[in-house]
């Protein structure tokens, strides 16, 4: 008796004997091979294109003969005339295995396609989203055996796809029987799905839908909000945008916003709206800038800190603003966007991450999924700087995460010349330990301040101020300098040897910028170095808190998430003693993980339950009810701290013993606590 | 050793032995026994009151101490001079058990409290609505362990109610909070839940609500719109109301209004907020005029024919209108009333019956639940008279169902004389076999045209018209007193031997009412004749054609569903042949069956899963292809029919064997077939 061929695919290398005749597309789906099909099987919608490879093998043990599979035929010949078969490809319904063959499944080809992220150190992003396509042909109406059209729509989505329980909104039923006619019984349903739930129909389009669907991943943030467009076949990005939060209008911190919503009857409600239509604006926005049918987009991910959240669902943040900070729901939600006042398809689906404490949001689960820090061997540290700095602390064994209050110093607020990073602002600084002199560089041009053509390529947008990371720059090159000292006083002319140290009011100042016609000057101030102080310290006490909880005073890297993470130089932070001493090419920038971590629950459903379970285990700790917290905090005021001993970074950078401390105001007073916004 | 005490249950006679000390709920739940409690046991709701029974009782084989229970403590003592606890009545939460005891639980203390219904046929209904109340103690948020208010609640419903999988609708969060605050952490939850369907939150009240909470059911028919206002926790009808559909203004009957959907862009929607309007008024109506709040009614179910199904549900009806007739769906629909358009409170349920087949409608399948053929032992007809006659003929075996195009003479339309049952209508009528001379009633009146005070009796009414049973009965008496022929001829003033048959056109008329100065003459007219002809041949070729199926010549009995069912007289039916040949006392009306299925599926949830599974196994006939429908309709044109025998008619009935036909205008006519409507 001779053998049924042997089929190997790959790359999984999964094998196995069929009777000759039998279509690759069978075969794939009885191993489990990850192979595409919307219309399954009928030579229409081309997703499940393979490659067989002819020769030998010997890896495989095969020889793979020219007439492996059976000829190419009449539904492949239309096919290519139509739309065009790339070389070497077949439709696996349609190609019959004949003999030994082996059989590449292209990445285009597989469902659960891998989604390539930029970074190295983080996994891939394997496609499994919650909406699919699924072509079926429908039963027409017999009298004989009545029954209604959904109902024979369901029968075939069971069928032939195994689609049990179907949920159908009632929305949907009035274009049912119209779109079944056009697609003379044939139509594509969008389906979602995740997990266990019960599947729901979104989507009917007539015959086969040979377009694309759509999710939208969000970062609600306090400031701006940013979206990515992807598509939900590929998990490519098509687009990205981002705009300002409207609600600043209410309010620059959450603070000022649960107040406002405290203080004026219908506050709450008129922020929830202002942010909904912002929302829809960006929407419509990045479908016009993609050329997609926004009816298309069907799914939606939304992460937020806690105060976003509950204003963003339409729930008072009263509670927030006051001990015990309870949140009305910290479960992850299963909406749709139209119960978010959100102008999509009105089946389309929002899916918001769960918080994970009252001051540890959705944005922080998301960077939870997006650093995976409860997956780490080594200890990892991952920061979320922004008005809050929610921080998490831990290993695949335990994870803790806490929030603290930084106050908006680091985004430029309360910085005598402070400013958003926008063009004409001080990003980079760099002095001279000899000199005191300053160097800087400012967005909008590559130069140095002393490099040629650096007055050119400023021209435009001149010298306007610092932003965040210039700030932390400048302090941090200020005191290696030692124009500062370890309490934070800027020292005098004398003291330091500069004339760029001048006096202001009762401490000094050090000139950045001696300033021109057009531009004014701009200075360091000792309140601003005061304010830089206590965000840092808020940052450092939070993050060593969650080192005593794990009994350590080390971790192994730490991650800076947050758009400010992303421009802050690591070294200059460790100066300042933001983030515990560590080897600095451990400190890595992770960029948007809030807005990756949404694209992530967008693209791959089977994160859900995952981040869901992961927030569950999660150590939550209450910096406000913790007594170290302050004890943590008056240390780290210093720089970089008046207990730790930073002996990493004393390697590496010079931190010169000066003292400018002549019984006036001094680090002390660093030890008011602010108030959380 | 001592045995524990003895405690019998009554009326359900369970028994079981408790440790001294046991609460009588405890034990009650323990044993399963049906004993309702709102607040789990604290003595605050009331809902478990039961009434010991002291001395012997021979049956149980126990003798009851006057100390078998512990004394009356401060919470029923509390509770009694606030609210007052009935004579001999214990709080079943508060009592605990001493010694051997015997205890009735009284109907109003059981969850599953049946429900009586008027007639003695039908069963009762058993209570167990879909909304319940659950009281609950919430644990109140901490920082050392943050969650969620609304996780707090779900645990605490999960621990102390068993509810697992809570679901809640994102309307409910933003008073979450507050009204956990505001019931200092006790709250009462209205939860909806039918079989094993994830329970979802509907409302939330501070403290303890002691309201009642409701539920309405509609049957909404072609022409009127029929609600009951029920009380979910007692079962009780608080206030039932009705309104003309205002679709009447687009049609009188379903055709004409499929119709108006096809000519008028936009029609279809018309119709759909027409129908949704007059429901929201009935809905006011029935809530004031119970004096209760709008937003304590919970729960809905509707009930009706397949074209009013679509529009109510914004689905055109264009594809009933047309061979095949097929609904875009038949399955019963789980929604919000807000799905509808109904302004109750956003939270509101509502529940629609399953279809049966393109013109056998969830009204049909209200009817199979109210009247239970499928539960019958004898061979049983249903007929629900209405423009189309909805028919069921079956057992427990069997049953079988088709719908037949009645037309709406039943109902006055299409008769000369004819108008809707309303004040002046002539509805019963007797004809003199000898003299030829009537004798009639009008609907306003008791007395009979012949009797004293009748004039004065009609004064103010006066006589306007004939209704439907009116015009049944007035051609049967015809024809039991020769004025009729089997075919349906009037014979003229000659043949029939009285001046009250008079020349009309072609054919004659017969005088039923002469007529005065302020009131027309009434008479009914052969083209009159002919329109019930058709009309009562469409119904009783589609009970034949059932019979056929089932391959019998016989029924058992015969149900006449609907308001029509409700006035018509048996005998003068089945002299026209309008219903098989039966015993007449096996001829009852069951009123509007479709209202009490309604009512039925809203109060007792578990039979929701019951008729959507006897639909399910119903045998659906379309007569429109069944070939011997045409032969039974023109057989059954005749009077009673030209092919079946009608003996036990004969014996109770004459019959006379006259005919008219002098080779004009004859039966044949009839077999015009009328289109749907």
């Amino acid at each position: 008796m001779t053998k049924d061929p042997l089929v190997i695919f790959t790359p999984s290398g999964k094998r196995g004997r069929f009777p000759v005749g039998t279509p690759v597309l069978t075969a794939a789906r009885q191993l489990g091979v990850d192979l595409d099909s919307v219309c399954g099987g009928r030579g229409i919608c081309s997703k499940c294109q393979v490659t067989p490879s002819y020769g030998e093998f010997p890896k495989h043990g095969v020889h793979v003969e020219a007439d492996a599979l059976s000829d190419w035929n009449s539904v492949e010949e239309r096919y290519d005339q139509k739309r065009g078969l790339p070389k070497g490809r077949r439709l696996g319904c349609q190609a019959l295995i004949q003999r030994d063959v082996v059989i590449d499944v292209p990445a285009e080809s597989q469902v659960h396609k891998q989604v390539v992220r930029k970074r190295a150190e983080v996994r891939d992003i394997v496609l499994n989203p919650a909406v699919k396509l699924f072509y079926v042909e429908v039963t027409e109406p017999d009298m004989h055996d009545p029954s209604g059209d959904l109902e024979r729509l369901e029968i075939a989505l069971k069928k032939e796809w195994g689609i049990n329980g179907l949920q159908v909104d009632i929305h949907l039923l009035p274009e049912l029987q119209g779109t079944l006619r056009k697609g003379n019984w044939a139509v594509t349903a969008a389906i979602h799905q995740v997990g266990d739930s019960a599947p729901h129909l979104l989507r009917l389009w007539p015959g086969l839908y040979e377009g694309s669907i759509f999710g939208i991943a969000t970062d609600l943030g306090s400031t701006t909000i940013a979206s990515h467009l992807c598509d939900l076949q590929t998990g490519e990005v098509i687009a990205s945008s981002g705009t300002m939060n409207p609600q600043i209008r209410y309010g620059e911190d959450l603070m000022s916003r649960v107040s406002y919503a405290m203080m004026n009857e219908g506050g709450a409600q008129e922020m929830t709206h202002a942010v909904r239509e912002g929302m829809n604006s960006l929407f419509d926005e990045l479908a016009q800038e993609a050329g997609i049918d926004k009816a298309a987009i069907l799914d939606s991910v939304f992460v937020m800190n806690p105060v976003m959240h509950h204003l963003f669902l339409g729930i008072d943040p009263y509670e927030l603003g006051q001990a015990p900070f309870a949140l009305a729901t910290s479960s992850a939600l299963a909406l749709r966007t139209s119960d978010l006042g959100l102008n999509l398809h009105p089946s389309t689906r929002a899916y918001i991450l769960p918080c994970i404490a009252g001051h540890v949001g959705a944005d922080a689960a998301a960077v939870t999924l997006s650093e995976a820090p409860d997956k780490s061997e080594d200890l990892v540290l991952v920061v979320d700087v922004g008005t809050n700095a929610e921080i998490q602390l831990g290993n695949r064994d335990r994870l803790l995460a806490c929030s603290s209050p930084t106050g908006p110093a680091f985004e430029g607020a309360q910085i005598s010349a402070g400013q958003r990073a926008a063009p004409g602002a001080i990003e980079r600084v760099e002095i001279d330990p000899e000199t005191k002199e300053p160097r800087f560089r400012v967005i909008g041009s590559d130069l140095w301040s002393d490099e040629d053509g650096f007055e050119a390529a400023i021209a435009t947008t001149g010298i306007t101020g610092i932003c965040g990371s210039g700030i932390i720059e400048a302090i941090a090159e200020m005191r290696m300098a030692g124009i500062v000292d370890a309490s934070g006083l800027i020292g005098s002319a004398e003291q330091v040897g500069s004339t760029r140290c001048i006096p202001d009011g009762r401490t000094q100042a050090y000139i950045l910028w001696e300033g021109r016609d057009d531009s004014p000057q701009i200075t360091v101030t000792n309140p601003d170095i005061r304010a830089i102080q206590m965000a840092k310290a808020a940052l450092y006490a939070g993050a060593r808190l969650l080192m005593d909880k794990l009994d350590t005073d080390q971790v192994d890297r730490v991650v800076l998430a947050g758009a400010f993470g992303a421009h802050i130089s690591p070294k200059h932070a460790m100066v300042l003693g933001m983030i515990p001493d560590c080897p600095l090419e451990k400190v890595t920038s992770a960029g948007n993980a809030a807005g990756t971590g949404a694209r992530i629950a967008l693209l791959n459903t089977t994160t859900r339950a995952e981040i869901e379970a992961t927030v569950k285990r999660i150590e939550k700790v209450e910096t406000a009810i913790e007594p170290r917290f302050q004890e943590h905090f008056v240390n780290a005021s210093a720089l970089p701290n008046a207990a730790e001993p930073f002996t990493l970074l004393r390697e590496i950078v010079p931190l010169p013993d000066v003292s400018f401390n002549t019984g006036g105001e001094g680090a002390g007073s660093a030890r008011r606590r602010r108030r959380r916004g």
